[in-house]
Order: structure tokens, then sequence, then C-alpha cells
């Protein structure tokens, strides 16, 4: 493994820093004028399959806020759209599949990706390595939380169908799960091989499980996500909601650094996740506080972090729409160290 | 304190028992052929406002499933009604407040419930009280989550006006949840009057704040209901969803009884919770699943309680509309003993 110099990459790795990175999920986004203003003019695929306006989204944040790293704009549904499974995004509601998964038949649509499947991912890659400061993290959907997607149709509440697939037929549950981790480590590869520096895992819905599914039917598919890329020399970071009674075993995933949403005290948090790294966790909602609160609340995370290499700032869930991004601005400069 | 003879009420007290009593949170509603027959003929408010139409379809379930407790069939909106705001039940929605709760000028909407504002209330009690030979448990919701519908004008995923108003005017919250809560006494004294031999609170989105948040902002006013009832003799039960990290404080809120949801294993949470009685935890999902799935997660969870006194056995969240009520009568014989 080679000794990075970037901050970012340093506290992925437990090196000690300058000062602690930041960067915020969902920093590409709603919250950024000059998001909204291209999005105006383009539908969010048009968006995810051009690589130019997938380089300019995910360039906006680096250039406004200052953060120390650029993730790849995506959605977690994309491998899936590339290997020609139909899915539409609608606006206020997210990702819908008109054909949902629902049998065994279904895993024939499931067919591995290959690099020319999805040019613009990593065409996008290799323009925003030549361009940017920061390193890039390369951007996925773990298999759970893609499952639920694909096999309720749509984004859920309750993951009614898919945890009835799950208990009703475990073998096919497995099957679909593995099958999406090995979209997902294809996915990551080509990310990685394009320049990406980092990747983060979303199973950003691992936290409607409870505990004991989560091990035996959701766990070994996301450990099957990070030994692909163990060959790799890039850290594998892993975000879930509400999955601060799961770190234990999120921990044992094979991730080198562990999201904590913001749920938890981020150094109890440490504690059970041993001497992993940890990202987090700032509740995005803070964000819309007064500023003497806001400044409150960063300073509570850094204090809990305690100046311990392996931090890495971000909030504990995305940035919400509503959020000024001067205050995001000040929130970084917070964490470099500014007042 | 009385000697309770129901089962029900003795596991609140943490006495023994003949067998682990059982009820299920939404017991009366969609799962149910005549619940729907029901809702096809009437809207849910008219429900709600009928007295005879509420007992009605809160001992639907007490004569199909043969749970040892009915609850009563209401919203945690309807004594915001009673006291005139203005309040609509949208269909796969939920309930929408067309105007939402804004500034320290709405407190004066929120005035005192006065014993007459809901008579269809307390004469749904008295109805149910002399026809049940179960105990009819009492329902209101706690102030944080009637504030997050009020505040938001309706469901949300996010609670970002809830959350921006904690932050921004944490003194008008304060006022704002404290009138709900005297709202939720008021309630529930009156059901508990009418004869309700319990009460349940549901802080169903409670689990949506951060620890530190839940304790400065949201406890109190929790705490202030549980006090508001400490001179009847009655047990008092406490349920949110992803509430897990959220229990020691639980503990500490006034409440008998802590109902759990399904992301905690139950013994490890009754040792947070020291010697109040648990209530809970399937997964409701579950119910979904082949009879020897369901089979194996109800003996878990028995096994987990240990045959120790102060079990009440229920669902970690409400039961969902798919679910198949001789599956849930199954279950409630699995847990009396039989097999």
């Amino acid at each position: 493994m080679s000794e990075p110099t970037s901050r970012f990459l340093r506290a992925c790795r437990g090196l000690d820093v300058d000062a602690t990175p930041v960067w915020f999920m969902r920093q590409a986004g709603r919250s950024l004028p000059e998001f909204r203003a291209l999005r105006d003019k383009w539908a969010f695929f048009d968006v995810v399959r051009s690589a130019e306006l997938t380089a300019e989204v995910t360039m906006q944040p680096v250039r406004r806020l200052g953060v120390d790293a650029a993730i790849l704009f995506s959605d977690i549904v994309v491998p899936l759209m590339a290997i020609g499974v139909e899915v539409e995004m609608r606006p206020g509601v997210g990702p819908v599949f008109p054909e949902p998964f629902r049998t065994e038949a279904d895993l024939a649509r499931l067919r591995p990706l290959e690099p020319l499947d999805a040019p613009y991912v990593t065409d996008a890659v290799k323009v925003l390595v030549a361009e940017l400061d920061v390193p890039l993290i390369g951007f996925a959907g773990a298999p759970f939380t893609v499952a639920s997607y694909l096999v309720e149709g749509g984004p859920s509440r309750t993951y009614t169908r898919t945890k009835a697939l799950m208990y009703g037929e475990p073998d096919l549950f497995r099957r679909l799960l593995f099958a999406l981790a090995d979209l997902a480590v294809s996915s990551l590869r080509g990310q990685i091989g394009a320049g990406a520096a980092a990747v983060q895992l979303f199973d950003s819905w691992a936290g409607a499980l409870a505990p004991d599914d989560y091990r035996t039917h959701v766990l070994p598919a996301t450990r099957r996500v990070f030994e692909g890329l163990a060959d790799l020399d890039v850290p594998r970071i892993h975000y879930g909601l509400g999955t601060g009674l799961l770190l234990g075993d999120i921990a044992a995933s094979g991730a080198d650094v562990v999201g904590l949403d913001f749920h938890v005290h981020l150094d109890e948090a440490r504690d059970v996740v041993g001497g992993l790294a940890v990202q987090g966790n700032l509740d995005p909602s803070v964000c819309l506080a007064p500023w003497d609160v806001v400044a409150g609340r960063v300073d509570d995370v850094l204090a809990r972090a305690g100046g311990r290499p392996g931090h890495v700032f971000n909030l504990g869930h995305g940035v919400l729409p509503e959020t000024d991004p001067a205050i995001l601005r000040r929130v970084v400069e917070r964490v470099h160290g500014g007042r």
C-alpha cells in the first residue's frame, strides 16, 4: 500500500493529517443553485449518461465549498440501467422499476456489467481525475439497498416485498444479492481503473433490517463487494442510515472506513468498529439552524473524534435540498481549523 | 396500586403470568377483511367520531385473533381535530394539516382539550369496557411525533422543518411540545376516567432524532405526559420506532413499559431499561414469511424474554396491511404456549 498525500486518503488510512478532511454526502445536488440551473435544462439520466455533465456536477461543490474530496455524481440504479433493466427517475419519488424483480426468472435480466455498458461513467471519472485537485470517490449502491428498489419497484418505507422474499425464498434472495454484489464490483473496479482514489458503498436502507436478518441475509453480499476490491489499493467506505446497532457487523464487512449516521455518538461508535477509520456524523438538519448552533455541533463531532487520526468529517446523511451552501462552506472552514 | 388479574396488566406490572400476553400494534386495521368492509362504507374520521364504529373496529381483532388486550382505534391527530385544528386524512398519505404550525401565533390554536370536545372518544371507551373481556389500552401521540405532523404539514422522511424549528427557536419548540403534552394528558385522562386500563404513548418518529436532541428537546415533554398520569393506577407504555439507541433515556421518561422495535434484541434492550417491563418485538414483515420462519422468530423473542415476568409480546412496529390474520392468530396461540 502506497502512502497517500491527500488529507482525505490519509485519514481513510488512519494516518496523521494537517487538518481533518471533510466532504458531504449529496454535496453535488439541489442545495447548489448551479446544480438546479443545470437540472432545469437536463433530465437526471441525461446528466448521468453524459461524461461532461457528470463531471461538471461533480465539480460544482468542490469549487464552491472547498471540500477535500469529490464524489462521482451518480445513482445506485445506474449499473442496472447500464445492463438494460428499465428504470425511470420520477421527480419527488425516486427511481422506479416498472418491471420489479419477482421470481427466479428475473435473475436472467441481471447479466454481468461489461466495460462498454456505461462508458459515460469511466469517461466522467477520467475527466474528473484530470481536472480535480482532490481525490475522487467512486460510487455504488450496496446489494440490499439496490435490491430493495428492484423488488419493491421503487422507494418504500417498510420494504415489505423485499423482506417477504428474504424470508420466503432465502436462496433466491441470496442469488439476487450476489448478482447485485458482482454488479457493484464491476462498476467500482471500472471507476477505480479510470482513476477513482476511493469508493463508497451506499447501503442506505440496511437500517430497516433486524440485526439477525442483516447478519444472515445481507452481510455476506456486502462482504462480497469489498472482497472483490481487496486487491486494489483504494480505501473502501461503507455507509448506511440507521445502522447504529449494526456497526459491529459492518466493521467485519471488509470496509476500511465506516460511515456513521447521526444517531450515534462518534466516540462510542468508534469503540465498536475497533481500529477502522470513521466518517461522519453531523445531522444534516443542523445545517438549517442558526450558525452558533451549527458551530457548536461541528465542534462536538470534532471533540468526539478527539484529534485522533482516522476521522473524515461528513454529515450523517445527505445534504438536505433546503441547505444554504454558505453554511456548508463555513462548516468546511471550521473543520479545517478556522473559526 | 391494586394487583390486577389480567395477564396483560400483570405483565405490565412485572407480576407472574400464566402465559405471556400478546397484542399487536395496528391489530385493528387493514389486515382484517371486516375492517376493510367497514372502511369501504365509512371515511376514517367518520369511524373515529362515532363511538359505535370505533368500538366495533376496536373489537374486531379481539374477536378474531384472541389477543390479550384491545387498543382504542384512533389516530394521534384526533385531539388536535377535537380542539378545532383543521386536519385531513389523505388515503395513502396520512394526516395532513393544511395550515401547519409556523410561528408563536400558532400556539393560540392549541387550546386545552375539554371533556366535551371529543365525547365520541370517552363514549367509545365506555362501550368497549362494558363489552370486552380483556383490558382496553388508551391511545395518544407523543408530543414530538404529533409536532412533526403539525410542523411539516403532514408525513415526512426527514423532519426538516420540525428540526429547523427545534434548533432555531428552541423555546417556541418547547412551548409547542408542552402544549401537545398537555393535550395528550387530557386525552389520556379522559380515556382512563372512562375505563381504559392502560395507556400507550406513540412517539413513532422519535427515532429520527440524534440522541442529544432527543434528550434536550423531546424527553422533557414526554416526561410531562407520564407525570401527568402518575396519580392514576394504570400502566404507561411508550413506543417509538428506531429508538434502540435512545432506550436509556426512554426508561427515564416515567414509562412503566418500554415498547421495543425490531432493531434490538429483547434481552439486550431489557438490560438497558433496567427493571421496567418491555413490550415487543417481532419484525412485522416476518408475518409475511412461511409459517416455520414465523414460528422460529416468535420462539426467538420468547427465548430472549426468558420466561421472566414483565414481557408483553407484540410486534416491533404496526401490523402490515398485507398480513394474513390467520398467521396473527397462530402467533397468538404460539405465544400462549400452543404449537
